[in-house]
């Protein structure tokens, strides 16, 4: 099997190797042998624990790879690797056949151990504190771009390494669109503002969501947000282990769809958290998957009427227990409306 | 073929469209009838002047995709296309064979129009300014992270959108080691400091190294600083359409190894750049291809004593004349020295 995803390859080697470009590969091999085909231009100091395998800027570092494959073996193969690498893999004749082989090291990954069910318990902690700070910053007047640079210099001065994802800080009809790109947009009255926000600390990720509103919140606007958060807590309720992972999905759907609005939540409801904002183990209709003790997601549902441009998305993030699922996130999903002065 | 990297696709449709870990692939076939399949979550408004297949979180993406593939001719690939989407698509017996084609598109890309070269030189430019702002910060105590920190700002003061990479701000032994992370490291006298540093300025990247001092320099160092000094002018001397891209490679080479560091150069001597910081078309000693006019790279040798804690690199963009090539770069590379209290 070949590795070639940074986080993947610092799970099994305790080292951030960030190649870039650049070939990096690990390949797992059944007899043991493992190696690391490495870029000279990467040196390192401490033991990884496997043989590094090492080749310049000019040499043709797949070729240098396939001579430690199995010809007449099948190769499970990173989910990311480029197809630059595969290609020149497959056109060497090295391996039988090629499979996606990321859910062994994914799966593992998945489940976080006690070690790692902290961190990630300390990341949300501190990213509630984030986002108690950022909300009074709503009616500053800022951008969306500049309340993005605000949230990452609160990431920075909170201990944190960097932001886990680019932060949605979107107002008004920005917001209504789930995958908007943030821009010079500014908040005006009655602007539902969606912020979606996530750092990295101590090398985990956390993530959540909160909608707010500038100056006034019209009926419509608060039934909207009450349809929402009620779907949330029904997701979280259906987060135990021996459910499903969709069964998570629907609980919050059906709620969603029953009170009118199923063709406006248009998105899965959440993602597998960890190292990666985004891991394996989706919160969707399709993935069947059996909910484990140790796994940690998100739970995000949300509305989106373009139209209106009004958008809301609650996100908490669950840890999976025994008895059924820890909220990593405690800040209020009480309805917030930040005053504005006209 | 199939295109799925966004600056690809914006090349031909004009529209940035960032997917994340969802597929986008825009389909180009022999017959005109070009598809761009793409999520529901990033609705257009514009006419992309292809047609749009739409695909749900729920559904299998790349069987959509299949369906418009031809069993029985050959495909082309887009470079950067992850191992999860390409491995689907071959299991599904799509293609007869699988062949990396962003050649195609990147080959076009990598001869800039007037209006690319135009934006290009205000890129230049702009860096240029921020170098400028950047030196005398050098001696202010900051760490290299909050030095990045700095530079980051310098260019959204300037109206650059972000940077083109993260800025490397190294200070002695970091700057020795090519592909150091930066950390909390601060400058001490006599340190080399390696400022390697671009923005993206309306859509294209600005890249350029200085290598200053702290306080003094050592006659060892001024020496190495004055070798790569030279070769980078050999670089550029030798930067011009009819000549191979290693020739530069070459030029830069030779004199460093005929002054006895060629072993201390341990990387290529430089990159295509334009919409993305590192576009098709190394400056190394393996690629044949002939210089072109219209090509913009960068020619960035460097030293790095790592035992003596000593890096220089100096880096200029290049955009290639009839008659030669125009260093896009004004920012002097005479030996700087900033002063430093004791």
């Amino acid at each position: 099997m070949i590795l070639s995803d940074p986080p993947a390859i610092f799970y099994l080697t305790g080292k951030w190797i960030y190649p870039g470009e650049r070939l990096l590969a690990l390949l797992l091999r059944m007899d043991g042998g493992h190696k690391l085909v490495i870029n000279r231009l990467f040196p390192q100091e401490k033991d990884l624990g496997v043989e590094l395998v090492w080749y310049e800027d000019t040499e043709d570092g797949v070729e240098i790879l396939s001579r430690f494959v199995e010809k007449d073996q099948p190769v499970g193969i990173d989910k990311t690797w480029p197809a630059r690498f595969l290609l020149r893999l497959q056109e060497l004749g090295a391996g039988s056949r090629f499979v996606n082989g990321s859910l062994i090291v994914d799966s593992v990954r998945m489940i976080k151990d006690d070690r790692e069910q902290q961190l990630m318990r300390e990341a949300s902690l501190a990213n509630d504190a984030v986002m108690e700070k950022l909300i009074p910053l709503v009616n500053q007047g800022y951008s969306e771009e500049e309340l993005g640079q605000r949230v990452r210099a609160l990431y920075k001065e909170s201990g944190h390494s960097d932001v886990s994802f680019p932060p949605i800080t979107a107002y008004g009809k920005s917001g209504a669109d789930p995958h908007h790109m943030t821009d010079c947009t500014k908040g005006k009255r009655g602007d539902s503002v969606v912020l979606d926000i996530g750092g990295i600390l101590n090398g985990y990720c956390s993530d959540m969501t909160r909608t707010v509103f500038l100056g006034e919140v019209s009926d419509k606007a608060r039934e909207v947000y009450e349809v929402v958060r009620e779907a949330q807590r029904r997701g979280i309720e259906a987060a135990r282990p021996g459910a499903r992972m969709c069964d998570v999905d629907v609980a919050c759907r059906d709620y969603i769809t029953e009170k009118g609005y199923g063709e406006y939540f248009t998105h899965r409801t959440g993602h597998s958290i960890g190292m990666e904002d985004h891991e394996y183990g989706d919160v969707s209709s399709v993935n069947k998957d059996e909910i484990q003790v140790g796994q940690c997601f998100s739970i995000e549902p949300g509305i989106y009427l373009l139209e209106e441009g009004l958008g809301v998305r609650i996100e908490d993030l669950v840890l999976i227990t025994e008895e059924g699922c820890e909220v990593l996130n405690h800040y209020t999903k009480d309805l917030i409306v930040v005053p504005m002065e006209d």
